[in-house]
């Protein structure tokens, strides 16, 4: 049996299987991030994302743009549990007949984005690979009692969502099929450019109102899946609620693309997908309205297992389908 | 100006001078890992390393192996800083033909290895890549004004090697060449499964007498090289007095290789190369005794540059030669 029978979600119930967890573990394999109790108040959150250009960085993606987003994509899983960052670095495999400055303009990348949060660059390795091999680890700190897991989410808990979602995925069709692109620069830019929601998820956890938070990087429904999963709830969003880009159904529209796969079952708008207890939802918007941010209500917990989408008078079961490896 | 005309080291200069230093790094790019403040006495020290099958990992290695070596290279770095480690994270891509089963036991050597240092496995990324890349983050705790840097060797201190050099690239020339592994068990086994000096580091940065160390991955020559660039100051070597790993000086001779290609110039072997105060030398060694190792003073520092080495009445040059990457 190899690895493109099982898929990368085996391969990571196998390894959650297989490590045992120390008595200072606090989330071990499975969720955004680890994190492990550093002192009676607080704990150090871990994570790491390995992009690799033939997979992860369409065709014309700038060098600047690859270590931008091998910084969000770290900084991204961080936010998912609440953490305010602390530092990253970087494993850096490259071909031997890669010009200098396009490394040089990579680390750049890197740095700039990282000081855009509020982090450093601070360490690293490099070696040989045959293709561009980005490997970043981010760690932060966050309130032993603050975490933001996927697993908490409770029955009556309301859904909702970060800014919008659907852009980058549009934007990876636009560069996959070579589309017009002047049209769509900010379908582009959420590809080649996205944001991590850092001071999002730092106010998620502050506001102690939080039940669950996950990032969309598989897509909405493949992440509403994992928190359903690891949660042991029902979850029932609204389709008429679900934040779209705005160029979005435009876009599909025209080139004749189905929205969903965008909206639903595009990955990497790198939102923060949470649950909240219903008291304290006002709160919550209003916290992260403060930050710059909306945050929009998409459905609601329930007892159960699952997840459904109301769409046009009618109850379906929203398919778990979105981005997997070895798949 | 393409990798290969400028080397790992260049690349490595280029990354210290492109990242900005944020105001609680207190180690950045450059060192065996970096340090980050956590609060008023300790830092956070996290390195990483990526290791790439075709490159690092010679055939026949095993799958729990890879794993394991993967643990160590990173816990090594740890050790140099002094560093007590807390957790590993992994990133890994793996070529989707690859047998689950053969993943499952990488996994588990990692694991097995993780747990003999007292730390563990908490997170990590799957992806599909060509070759099997296994990139490794390790972090850990230290004491601020502990920390075992590069950069602290003064005149007058004594240097020294733990345990043994030379057995890992003896090792590494015996799979290499094909040679009959039967006669060199130990040879094979210090390549294949090394050790990190986990206790080691520990205890060197515990005696406060420490003023330089650097685990030696790169060859001797070239971590001698390092510590005397970072220090600013000449190190002198006693070539009688480096402790040459028992079967090495046998095996080179039997197949009629210089034996200062394993012991001088030979990396891998992930010992700890440490400066220390003459009047504190005694105590360290007792110190490290304690845990198990030996450890062996084999020169001294003094004023000025670079790295002699004293060998049959003659004072030489050691020349800067060992593994670098693109080269």
């Amino acid at each position: 049996m190899n690895l493109s029978d099982v898929g990368e979600r085996a391969l990571v119930e196998l390894a959650r299987r297989v490590c045992r967890r120390g008595p200072r573990v606090r989330v071990g394999i499975g969720d955004d991030a680890a994190a492990v109790d550093i002192d009676a108040r607080r704990c150090l959150v871990a994570t790491t994302d390995m992009l690799i250009a033939r997979t992860h960085f369409p065709l014309g993606t700038t060098p600047e743009q690859m270590g931008h987003k091998a910084v969000v994509v770290n900084l991204s899983d961080l936010a998912a549990m609440g953490a305010e960052p602390l530092a990253l670095v970087f494993s850096v495999g490259l071909p031997r007949k890669l010009e200098v400055n396009f490394v040089e303009r990579m680390i750049r990348g890197m740095d700039a984005t990282a000081r855009a949060y509020g982090t450093y660059v601070v360490g690293g390795d490099l070696g040989e690979a045959d293709d561009i091999t980005i490997s970043g680890s981010a760690f932060g700190i966050a309130d032993r009692g603050r975490l933001l897991r996927r697993s908490g989410a409770r029955p009556g808990d309301l859904i909702a969502v970060t800014g919008e979602l659907g852009a980058a995925a549009a934007g990876l069709r636009i560069l996959l099929e070579g589309l017009q692109r002047g049209d769509y620069a900010r379908l582009l830019k959420a590809q080649l450019e996205p944001a991590a929601r850092v001071k999002e998820g730092v106010q998620l956890a502050k506001s102690g109102l939080v039940t669950s938070a996950i990032d969309v990087t598989d897509g909405l429904a493949a992440n509403l899946w994992q928190l359903s999963r690891e949660s042991g709830v029902k979850l029932v969003v609204d389709r008429a609620k679900i934040p779209e880009h705005p160029p979005v159904r435009k876009f599909a529209a025209r080139h004749g693309f189905g929205v969903d796969d965008f909206v639903l079952f595009g990955g990497e708008d790198f939102e923060l997908l949470f649950t909240v207890r219903p008291q304290g939802w006002e709160r919550v918007r209003r916290a992260l309205k403060r930050v710059g941010t909306a945050a929009t209500q998409i459905g609601i917990a329930t007892r159960g297992k699952g997840v459904f989408i109301q769409s046009d008078g009618k109850m379906l079961v929203l398919p778990d389908r979105g981005y997997e490896h070895f798949r």
